[in-house]
């Protein structure tokens, strides 16, 4: 018969959970223990089962460190963000059925006392990547990618929901559709613009893109030179729902009818989308899934399975409305 | 005390293993006993507990239909193929230890009698898509992705990858860097390429990419005309390894020294990768973990975990050889 668990513990002379510990490689085990342990396993040839190391993963009470940026850890505290309390509810929704507690840290205040971390938004930055990967404890990003960094990350598929978008809107017949993006610098925006660059392409139709600056609100001046220079568009495809409602407006203050004359896309599927005139067609991001994604992939790196990082990026749903024809 | 499974299937008078089925929507179970599993549940107010689902899943002995273009049908039945061989041992581990069956089957020769799809290979048409979601069981796409179709995917992440590379070619100050790739209508050539760009456009330097046709082997009049009009390269990063290969070769012949003059990166860590002189800097991708990982993907679906469609990128690995400084 093969050996068990508590065989390696009482050979090792350690505890069932500290053996537990290290073969999750979670927690902390003294240099000593770690190496009675695996001596131990190795003596006996000890091999966990699938079932076993799920059941023990499921005993052991997971502590995460949930590190957000400034702005977003405000946010989240007082629970005013649209978009991160939903995700906040999908890890929390997660970690309740599996034995997991979680601490809101701020990444300007970051803690090494956590088992693993969950790092959200758009605001982390290399810097703090580093910082959690110091610790040796494994980390999950949930809604940031940063290009060439290999850290495990959860993100919504901005890429493969403009193609799908752009393939709508052509297939309609429309051939002179402008984007309207925010900073390239956030992976968000750059998938979107990325994906709308690549359909435009494939279809052999010009690409046309400007900048939107919502801080400044800039978007008279944008659709005066988009009217001046490039003429009037058969579609605006707005990279976040902000600016497709703005660009809706400032067209519309121009008498120009939406979606008879201009049709408009937007991305987020944000409330108010759905209260414009005419109601803007959008894509739905799946937010809750996305905290119960992450928080499954940190479960996974917690008991070790599968642990070369990935990327996982959520496909969006496009929502037709009344924006597009 | 909260209901049991078995209350459930005495209440629908069917056996567990038909609850189960239903529950965990894989399996044929009439329409009439699927009624009846639905009323007793809501009767009893039945909450299916994870441990439970996941112990009955395991007892479910999942039956998956491994399918593949004609081309890789060949060589997977012979195991003649590097890459895919991999794979499939893989996706084999997983199922033994999680109580699955696989079949191989050509996709020009679709069966309808499996309980979820693994689709494998670039060869995968959405034709091959459409066919296996009529089936209306879970579907798995490994190493192929196709943009807007919004099916489940396991790919390895060349985007990254790309830009991984690039980054550290340009760290050691490598400006004119060229790319050679193949068609770009594969997804995994496309993704190279386009981490190439970004990482150009990103350091401001001006791309230049030429597309190597593998089969007719044009890369000596690709070399001429890069060395005639561009001028020699700083470093040529080929979107596999066979063109960065064949690339070092033709440089080599002109008395080119590598790496002194030009560096070379390539993609995918073939067996020849290591063999050539100087020895290839290149990307690992890892085929085995693509296979477990598609494979638990399928499982999670067949459970109904998380069943709104991802796409998992695995990062690669950078391969420090020989060819680059």
């Amino acid at each position: 018969m093969s050996a068990k668990l508590s065989d390696v513990a009482k050979l090792a002379e350690v505890s069932t959970a500290t053996v537990s510990r290290v073969l999750n490689k979670s927690g902390y085990v003294s240099k000593k223990s770690r190496e009675k342990v695996m001596l131990a396993v190795e003596e006996l040839e000890y091999k966990p089962s699938k079932v076993a190391s799920f059941l023990a993963s499921r005993k052991l009470a997971f502590n995460i460190g949930i590190v957000a940026g400034k702005r977003l850890f405000r946010v989240l505290s007082d629970q005013s963000d649209q978009f991160y309390t939903i995700v906040l509810k999908g890890i929390e929704e997660f970690f309740a059925g599996n034995n997991m507690r979680g601490s809101l840290v701020p990444s300007n205040n970051f803690s090494e006392d956590y088992d693993g971390y969950l790092l959200i938004g758009g605001e982390i930055t290399e810097e703090d990547i580093k910082k959690a990967k110091e610790t040796k404890k494994p980390v999950v990003l949930i809604d940031q990618y940063l290009a060439g960094v290999k850290v495990d990350c959860v993100v919504s598929d901005g890429y493969d929901g403009a193609i799908y978008g752009m393939k709508k809107l052509i297939s309609k017949g429309l051939k002179k559709i402008v984007n309207i993006h925010g900073p390239l610098s956030h992976f968000g925006f750059k998938d979107r613009f990325d994906g709308y660059i690549s359909a435009m392409e494939g279809a052999g139709y010009l690409p046309k893109a400007y900048e939107y600056d919502e801080d400044n609100d800039n978007m008279s001046a944008i659709i005066d030179l988009l009217l001046s220079r490039y003429g009037l568009p058969d579609a605006v495809f707005g990279c976040n729902d902000t600016a497709a409602i703005r660009a809706m407006e400032e067209l519309q203050a121009r008498g120009i009818k939406i979606p008879e004359e201009v049709s408009i896309l937007g991305f987020d599927d944000i409330v108010n989308s759905s209260a414009t005139t005419p109601s803007l067609t959008t894509f739905k991001i799946f937010k809750h899934e996305m905290g119960v994604v992450g928080s499954r992939r940190l479960q996974s790196l917690l008991i070790g399975n599968e642990p070369r990082p990935t990327k996982i990026s959520l496909f969006t749903e496009f929502v037709q409305r009344e924006s597009t024809l």
